[in-house]
């Protein structure tokens, strides 16, 4: 029988993995590389390659003006409902939609105004830094009654959920929270937490961005009232890609988007000087798409719905635990902490390791190892795995490089300075 | 001595055309086509398309998450700072950001917010609908005591100056046109117009979409406030293009972003759970820019430059006077109305005309005779002249063809119906 810490048996792995192929549907330019930051930039699809040469080249420069009517002006709608199709949204519940941030202020001052009486806004030191500003920006707008109050998680890793149970009361209108949270990828059970928001009469708004292309979920079947995402991370979008946004069918009609463009004008072409809601969740848009970065977004959508979510899900599962695994036999002893949970229903799909040179190793890593991990201050390595084109042999590796960085210290040709991180 | 309305004679005028050699740096894949709109989405400039194929296949392929490092995170300011070359503003003065709905909807919300005291919005009614519809919704959010005061047009063609200058009060917080408007290509006196509304105290924020790149203006010298611009149209930057904003130098610390974001944070890679405004123009930044639309803009931009804003005013003028001096003769008696000012000083780059079977005659222009303008309810056909790629022979045969389709009645082939249009 193979040993279970041998590059033979992460072999095997592969071998018996039946998404091992959709990894020849990526580009990989440099196959030496193993790059395991799919959690802040999905690697490019072949498919997109093509899209891309058409769209610039024949769609813009043949077709010009006249591609709006063919195919433009619908894809932010018709991208958003493949991206319901794996969140378990219905159709004309997501559209693609401007910036994470700039969602999560639509959804989030929309929340609020409809709930005058209410003047809490709930959410804990793990969501992303970017969500906090934008809450924090619109308690600012809405006037001194209005606050943001921030839940401590216990230890830097799981969610507050007991804290975050006591919090909310009838002065709360919304709760929001990231469902995978970006340091340690502790899940939240979205159903369980957004029953706590209804008990008291909140909205919940769940940020998507570490979440929507590695778990599982179900926005229906959870009651979700709201969410945002971004698509450049597990969904392969590419670059700072267009973000989504879901707002539950019963909801569409309660909420106002509090910035009106003519995206969300009814009869957006008729250019009546005053606003007329468009119905539905054409309403939450704003401005003009832009179309590249949009239309790129499609072909990373389709791959995760032919492979299935369940089936990646399960994948992500058992690539974290091995992982985990490898750690606990090479790197636990090296002065690293595990600071992702081992119980996999609370886990995403990314591994966060401390370690008091993090970055130190993260820059050994990426210069004299090929392997491309990710820094987070002050003592974070995140290791993405991406189950589309992250193999088992790359996260051994990753682990036993790892391993020599420290054991050789070739970390400490590294100065530790404030260096620009991504 | 050649008949100036012949064909020779707008051949003779393009042979004697300076920027003529511009056009072959476009790519023009259907040469018998005369594309007249690139006012609504200017054409792929053919260096764009070796970047988007760089930027994508190699940077996103193969960099991956290595490319914010190497060129991504600065390019909303580097393209900013390239514009401000184009519209005379200092470096720090401009940045591309989302989209120009949001932006209009930050910078007027911000001026707002920074004049407690006043409680008026002034615009027109020639003003691009999608700019009334979010000031509407500032105001809706700010409460009953502000209001946007629409001031009309007297003909649908000239802006309001008189009418304006008499509404802007000690209670006007922001004044805020299009510089030049999107259907009769009207264009104010930035300087005149600052000065009447600093004048009475208030600031002045700038439309730029159907001007830059389209009329030589100095922002810096007409002491602008604020202004905000597509990319998409004169600049050639792409479908939907990510838009950019402008704010003069000393205000940028009166004026504070609402839509607060990572982008406009402080050290944004500390993560810190507080926002902390980032210095100068960059606390307008908000979310993540979607990298493949903003870097696309850039050589479109530095086609301008090359040329230069008073070469390329110089040929715009001389085109559409050309225009309409062909329209005079050729268009004037079949049922036409110019809807675009005759004085010089008062035109942007494209002509409007009006018909009361405008929409038929447009139909019948680009089904029958390959000359593509764009339509705008109720009965408006624009004819945007691009001096960059447009040429006098394209002005000359789309006139022509324009009266052939009204004299053989080719327009009556179309039935008159609620057709989508862009």
């Amino acid at each position: 029988m193979t040993d279970r810490f041998s590059r033979e048996y992460a072999q095997s792995l592969d071998q018996q993995d039946e998404l091992a192929s959709f990894r020849s549907r990526f580009v990989v330019e440099d196959p030496g590389l193993i790059y395991l930051d799919g959690n802040s930039l999905g690697r490019l699809p072949k498919a997109t390659v093509d899209l891309m040469r058409n769209v610039t080249e024949h769609q813009w420069g043949g077709r010009l003006i006249r591609s709006w009517n063919e195919g433009w002006i619908e894809a932010p709608a018709r991208i958003g409902n493949k991206i319901g199709q794996l969140l378990g949204a219905q159709p004309g519940e997501i559209t693609i939609a401007d910036s994470t941030t700039v969602n999560l202020y639509k959804l989030a001052l929309a929340a609020l105004r409809a709930q005058p009486g209410r003047h809490k806004i709930i959410t804990d030191d793990l969501n992303f830094p970017s969500d906090l500003y934008a809450l924090q920006g619109i308690c600012a707008l809405l006037g001194p009654e209005y606050h943001v109050q921030v839940v401590s998680s216990p230890d830097g890793i799981h969610g507050p959920v007991d804290t975050l149970a006591a919090a909310i009361d009838d002065d709360t209108a919304l709760v929001t929270l990231s469902h995978v949270v970006f340091k340690s990828a502790y899940t939240y059970d979205m159903a369980a937490i957004t029953e706590l928001a209804h008990c008291q009469g909140a909205l919940l708004l769940w940020d998507l961005s570490h979440a929507a292309g590695s778990v599982d979920m179900n926005l229906g079947r959870a009651h979700t009232d709201l969410a945002i995402g971004c698509t450049y991370k597990y969904l392969n979008g590419g670059p700072g890609a267009p973000a989504f946004l879901y707002v539950r069918q019963d909801l569409q009609p309660l909420l106002t988007n509090p910035i009106q463009g003519w995206m969300g004008q009814a009869n957006m072409f008729d250019f009546g000087l005053h606003y007329a809601r468009a119905e539905g969740l054409s309403h939450f848009l704003t401005g003009t798409p832009p179309i590249l970065s949009t239309l790129a977004i499609e072909p990373g959508i389709e791959l995760l719905l032919e492979a299935g979510m369940a089936q990646l899900r399960k994948k992500s599962l058992q690539q974290t635990a091995y992982f985990i695994e490898l750690y606990d036999r090479e790197l636990a002893s090296l002065g690293f902490s595990l600071n992702t949970p081992r119980d996999g229903d609370l886990r995403g799909s990314h591994i966060s390791l401390g370690h008091p040179d993090a970055w130190r190793i993260d820059q050994a890593l990426i210069n004299d190892m090929q392997v491309l991990p990710d820094f987070r201050k002050p003592d974070n390595i995140r290791f993405g795995i991406t189950p589309l084109y992250t193999s088992f042999e790359e996260i051994y590796e990753a682990v036993m490089c790892t391993k020599r960085v420290v054991e050789e210290q070739l970390h400490l040709h590294y100065s530790q300075e404030n260096a620009k991180v991504t």
